[in-house]
């Protein structure tokens, strides 16, 4: 049975050695010191590892079943929910006056993040209620508000989010889901919707809906979507819970993993649905919410390899097979613990320098949203854009990797059910295709983000890591290992803009035919600027004499790793870039 | 519901245009021209769309149960079992005196190919037999084999490898299965033996065990190895079954894919074994036939990733969903299909273009083996040994990579089980494990055989590389697309080969830290090289007025992605070889 250890330490470090949050200007942040985070970190850390983690494999052997439209999850799940609910999980960044705390939204990310290793499937339904409560909040009316998110806060209520249609995903203009106007100020909803998370469940008293759908007469393809709250019971003006809305679940997805969330297909058959926000402008208030659904996504993705990782690296130290070449190192024993073998560290060192530095990314992700939220900070906010889709997409490309390689370091063991890690491997593939596939996030990426503010916002990351090369250069060792491999990536990168604003001028496929390597090179340069980050965090520490020099040097020594090996995919992803659209177009649809 | 189409064409193309099969001076070659291979890869190729391809899903759900010692395989295979038998398909390479058909080994391997990609699981029986009689053959006496042979070629009988125990895997001298003489030339078998694929079930009257065991007394560790026969029923001297051998399974193992082959715990209460080969050299009789399974493995990684992709490109030409970014390419549509779109595309072709290197190295690397079996050709053998763990490791990590990216191509269908997609990747996960993990293949590599004949057999690929490069360079489409990359890679390749010499002398931790990328870097120069070949053998056919210009032509765009793209790939390779062993070895092994 694979074990789970909540990272806590390693948050701290990201939280305040690197990230110092308790120093910076956000209303909300002066609050966060090292000591309450440590006991909110430690409580989740608790909660994830002792309540959630045991269910992870049952949850994933028993899976949900659909009985006479109701949706049986799996054993322990509701009592687990219950008590996540009671524990005030479920909305510590929302305003205390709707029921949550109020807290930043970086310490909410933190929180998650050992939950979400513990038992992702699990995890997913208060994450669909959290992403529904942030749509109300930016886009409800005060009524709305009122009657939603207290019960939704307090998780005596849950939401989801209905999107998908069985021949419309990534193009939502092609949505058939009809919105008919009652004259009353409500709607009549007609429509089928797939593939939604936690759909259906009896944990809560009442699901919360979050519908789009096109008013008859609007405008063509995407401009036409309206967004609705369709309760699964309607809410009487006391608040109390009124007759059962027509909109029901009709059947469960069969899939390669997350068993323990319903994925159900709703059935929408003339439901009663309230709009929220404008018509027509569904899609706006849909997109508000993506940076914050995709980042967190890409916490998943690198969550689950941090659990993988742990397992594999429990499993290296004490299996014992063949001999260390360069003489015995167990001399004692009848072999070596495998991670004594190069190979295996360098799986290892993968899995672990990714984890981490993926790990300072969504934190320092999540704190320019707050900065945004709470200061309104627009630069913080379009970076935060920028570097949404590399959040998403190189995050869950890498922690399904991460899961992947963990998975081999166990060998056999790691193929079978009982040791756990395949189940990492089959919960992290969802990862990279929900909340937008991770082709689509490198579209957005190229096609969008990078043209954002005519350009100037992937600028004003440019400069960044220019400017903290420059500032830091004095620094010898920090200088060798990291600000050189960082300064050589980050050219890539910038080449790689180069070309497309160049070539993509001429022929959009030539940008376009390489935006997955560019999402990549990306992901690679943020993550080598994070590492940069948080080795000068560590020699800082170290010169101000910190007494855990173990946990330094050793950041120190995976950052160095990071650095020389999976930093040089660069190179390759620009030379990828740089061929152009030639050879991906060249083939008729029909010759392939 | 998945679909299959058996690749013949493509298959044909190989054995003929590239490969020149029927012309070689290996004896049996001059029968397999391209009429007799056609007929025999079209039989295969409808047995295994018709048959076995139907039964892959719903053998994977039924998966395999064990009942009072009995093993139950999945509704269906029985039939498909014993269709293959009487078809002739168990042993088509295997000697005519022993019930065999006398053909080579490419066409064994080719006709498997097409079996393999329908059902994987399935075809395990048939190929676990295949491995059994090959080293009956290779090393039994000439009792044993009239015993034993004719009725594993009919299938009556089948066969399994024992070689794992729960502690010991990679590293066999661990092993504690005891072989005690009883003074009549046999022995008396006792211990577990774990992950025995097909060890247990009834579709073959008898399962012909070989088994590793140490007798007590012999050398320490590997040295101290034996081969054993150990049949479930015992023969009688007229060939009939006798009574039931003391080999029992004691448990089936939960895996994450491979649901419809019975992997078994297989326990030795003093079994009754016969000893093959010589005392304590077991190891040697295994590896003898260690390059036929690894390169049967090899196939199977690519063989899912060609089912996968025939999948992904059914999708992306039928699933509509935006736009192409140069303009509406179905208009009479409400949108294109995904193949229009470039990043669609760039994934397609990756899969393409591996599976179809891929098979060029599988079959190539057969046309080795049977030079070395059918001609005594000493360089043959070596080079197919050196190319082993290539073939393994290469084309197992590409081909589960393979099928994770076609599985990308479907978006949320592909995380279905519906669709299928999914337990390619589940299925395809193992072969990176199985038959030694890919990390072990990297150490056979640079720790064994980079140094085979002193390093003549490498320097014989890099010759063959560089000949065949400067003979051809006349031809400019060759030199500019294909030629001149294939410099490149294998440059890298050569470079981080002469890092190894230079810097493994000094510390071993230095090379073994670079083995994996080695083992990738060695990989694309190696499809390079097919690619290469293959585009000088279709521009060949299209000079000679060959009608089916858009086969060839395809084959060439194919190529020049592959060559502009993937192989872009060694330079990172080197970079990180080029790194040495410091960042890899920095960590104790308490601090990871």
């Amino acid at each position: 049975m694979p074990t789970f250890t909540a990272p806590t330490k390693d948050q701290q470090f990201i939280l305040h050695d690197l990230l110092r949050i308790a120093e910076q200007d956000v209303p909300g942040y002066e609050d966060l010191d090292r000591e309450f985070t440590d006991a909110v970190l430690t409580e989740a850390g608790k909660l994830a590892m002792e309540v959630l983690h045991p269910l992870n494999s049952t949850g994933d052997k028993e899976g949900c079943h659909l009985e006479n439209g109701v949706v049986r999850v799996p054993a322990g799940f509701k009592e687990a929910y219950d008590q996540m609910a009671e524990g005030g999980w479920m909305a510590m960044d929302m305003p205390e006056e709707y029921g949550g705390q109020g807290l930043p939204y970086i310490i909410h990310t933190a929180a998650m993040e050992p939950m979400v290793s513990a038992n992702m499937a699990f995890n997913m339904y208060p994450g669909l209620s959290h992403g529904n409560m942030a749509a109300i909040l930016a886009h409800g009316t005060e009524e709305q508000k009122q009657t939603y998110l207290p019960k939704m806060c307090s998780g005596e209520w849950s939401g989801t989010m209905n999107l998908t249609e069985p021949h419309c995903g990534t193009d939502l203009g092609l949505m058939r889901t009809k919105a008919v106007p009652q004259g009353d100020g409500t709607y009549k909803i007609s429509g089928q919707k797939i593939w939604i998370s936690a759909g259906e469940h009896e944990m809560s008293e009442n699901i919360i809906h979050l519908v789009l759908a096109k008013i008859p007469g609007g405008p063509d393809g995407v401009k036409g979507i309206s967004l609705f709250i369709v309760p699964k019971f309607l809410v009487n003006e006391d608040g109390s819970l009124g007759q059962r809305n027509s909109v029901s679940c009709g059947g469960l997805e069969e899939k390669m993993g997350i068993h323990g969330n319903s994925t159900c297909v709703i059935n929408h058959d003339e439901s009663i649905g309230y709009l929220i926000g404008e018509e027509h402008k569904g899609m706006r208030a849909m997109f508000v919410m993506m940076n914050e659904a995709r980042l967190g996504v890409g916490l998943q993705g690198y969550a689950q390899g941090e659990i993988a990782y742990q397992n594999a690296l429990g499993f290296a130290k004490d299996r014992i097979q063949g001999r260390a070449v360069t003489g015995a190192e167990a001399p004692e024993k009848a072999a070596d613990p495998i991670i004594v073998h190069p190979d295996v560290r360098r799986n290892l060192l993968d899995q672990k320098s990714f984890v981490e530095g993926a790990r300072a990314l969504t934190y320092w992700g999540s704190s320019m949203l707050d900065r945004g939220h709470r200061l309104g900070d627009k630069d913080a906010e379009d970076m935060m854009s920028l570097l949404t889709p590399v959040i998403k997409g190189f995050l869950t490309d890498k922690g399904f990797e991460t899961c992947v390689n963990a998975q081999q370091t166990l060998g056999g063991s790691g193929f079978t059910q009982e040791w756990g890690l395949e189940q990492f491997v089959r919960d992290a593939r969802i990862t990279m295709i929900y909340e937008g596939t991770n082709g689509v996030q490198s579209l957005d990426l190229v096609g969008r983000k990078l043209g954002l503010n005519g350009g100037k916002t992937v600028m004003a990351f440019f400069d960044m890591v220019k400017n903290f090369i420059k500032e830091n250069e004095d620094h010898e060792e920090l200088k060798k290992d990291f600000l050189e491999p960082l300064k050589a990536a980050s050219k890539d990168l910038q080449a790689a803009g180069m070309y497309f604003m160049q070539e993509g001028m001429k022929n959009p496929n030539n940008a376009l035919s390489g935006s997955y390597d560019f999402m990549h090179l990306f992901g690679h340069v943020a993550l080598g600027l994070m590492w940069a980050r948080m080795a000068k965090a560590s020699y800082e520490a170290l010169e101000a004499g910190a007494s855990d020099t173990e946990f330094y040097n050793t950041k120190l020594a995976t950052g160095r790793y990071y650095m020389a090996r999976p930093l040089k995919m660069t190179g390759t992803h620009l030379a990828r870039i740089q061929t152009g659209g030639g050879t991906v177009m060249a083939l008729d649809a029909a010759s392939f």
